[in-house]
């Protein structure tokens, strides 16, 4: 990804979003009107609906050891001890609490009323130990399809969406499988309509261009739906947890 | 993946498995008593179990103008056309029945009743067509959890499982979304326990080598099972069964 723009005077910051990225942690989607469903959208092939959003697998961190990952973050002399024990410098969202914290629009308070939340929730009630959000799987029942005997089950992952109230920008979780252990893994994705970026052309009703980029702007008008995240991240688990303290110590230095 | 041993001699194809990939079409996996459920295995940190097998996401072509991954097949000069329009070779799947056809262990009529088989599936048979097998959403509900509002849904996955009597081997058809449009796609992993994996040094109790590679072999013993397989792929979507019909012909050319 393109490094992000800070203005310090206007007290903002430009991220730009690659819209034709078709792997990677931002994808352009368009949400079903019948269920909600977001599918990814071939920007160059198909052009931009109205129907169309962002979703960002938004991080918090990059690991020092990741030098071409660390040339993204604009701090790359933060630093703080992640939970799985690496070294890590600020990165995404936490780097844009950073920068609004030194401007003074994020207060000391804002940030230690995160500190004692997270503090006053007990491990159970994480989010990958609640008992109500495991990946279920139903009983087999046998079924035959076109003369083949199969086994057919579902496995039922949940989904959780939170909607910031007066913003056009939502939360998703997603509860998956652990990669190399038993358990459960919650990610968060940060979605928005397309329309809430800035472009020199409107993108609705064309096709994206190669390598197309536009800006979504932070500004001390939705910093708070940020800190509203890192704070939803902070319950996801304990490593989470540990990562999200010490962040917001790492800001607070 | 290593190239596969033909021998021609003793009719025996030997697939080399990669048994420390922690990314890519084959891993080891730990089947859990409890749920059936497999987890990945970190082989080289925790070691092989007896409750550990291979999930293969096992392919059947190449697209011809993908060189490096075409000099993994050994029957680069077939050829036919994909149902996505490219050029194709023959490759794991459909390399392996190659090899047993030429050398008459399958015969011209049980290709053929694959292609008769098939040919009488009508297309809204097919899986990916199947209403009962279709990626189910609950209805939102609002839940609080530590505070956060959230509207909580599950997406349900179908998933299938075919035992082939008499071997150790079972197919899972995972459905999952397609990625560039609405609808489902059906995958297919073959799966088997380790133990039917040929090793030098026994496996269980012990933990991966770097690179470790172990055997696994087909013969005229098992090769039935890779029929069936190719069989069941034909039955995924229209697109497979273009696919299998296409790799039937040219293996009877």
């Amino acid at each position: 990804m393109p490094r992000i723009l800070i203005e310090e005077q206007g007290h903002k910051i430009e991220v730009p979003i690659l819209l034709t990225a078709v792997s990677g942690k931002i994808r352009v989607k368009n949400r079903s009107i019948v269920n909600e469903y977001g599918t990814p959208v071939a920007v160059r092939r198909d052009g931009f609906a109205l129907s169309n959003y962002v979703e960002w697998q938004i991080g918090y961190d990059v690991v020092k050891k990741e030098v071409e990952k660390l040339a993204e973050s604009s701090l790359p002399d933060t630093e703080f001890i992640g939970a799985n024990g690496k070294t890590k410098a600020l990165y995404e969202l936490s780097e844009y609490i950073w920068y609004f914290y030194k401007w003074g629009i994020i207060e000391k308070r804002d940030l230690e009323e995160v500190v004692n939340y997270l503090n006053s929730i007990p491990d159970n009630n994480l989010i990958d130990n609640n008992s109500e959000l495991q990946i279920d799987r139903s009983h087999p029942m046998a079924k035959s399809i076109n003369g083949f005997d199969f086994e057919y089950t579902q496995v039922k992952y949940p989904l959780l969406m939170h909607k910031f109230h007066g913003y056009e920008i939502v939360t998703e979780i997603k509860i998956t499988e652990k990669q190399y252990a038993v358990g459960t893994q919650p990610m968060l994705y940060l979605c928005f309509p397309i329309t809430e970026l800035k472009t020199q052309n409107n993108l609705i009703g064309r096709t994206a261009n190669a390598k197309e980029v536009a800006n979504f702007e932070i500004t001390e008008n939705n910093i708070s739906v940020f800190l509203e995240m890192l704070k939803m991240f902070g319950i996801l688990s304990n490593g989470h947890k540990h990562d999200v303290l010490q962040i917001i110590n790492t800001i607070l230095l």
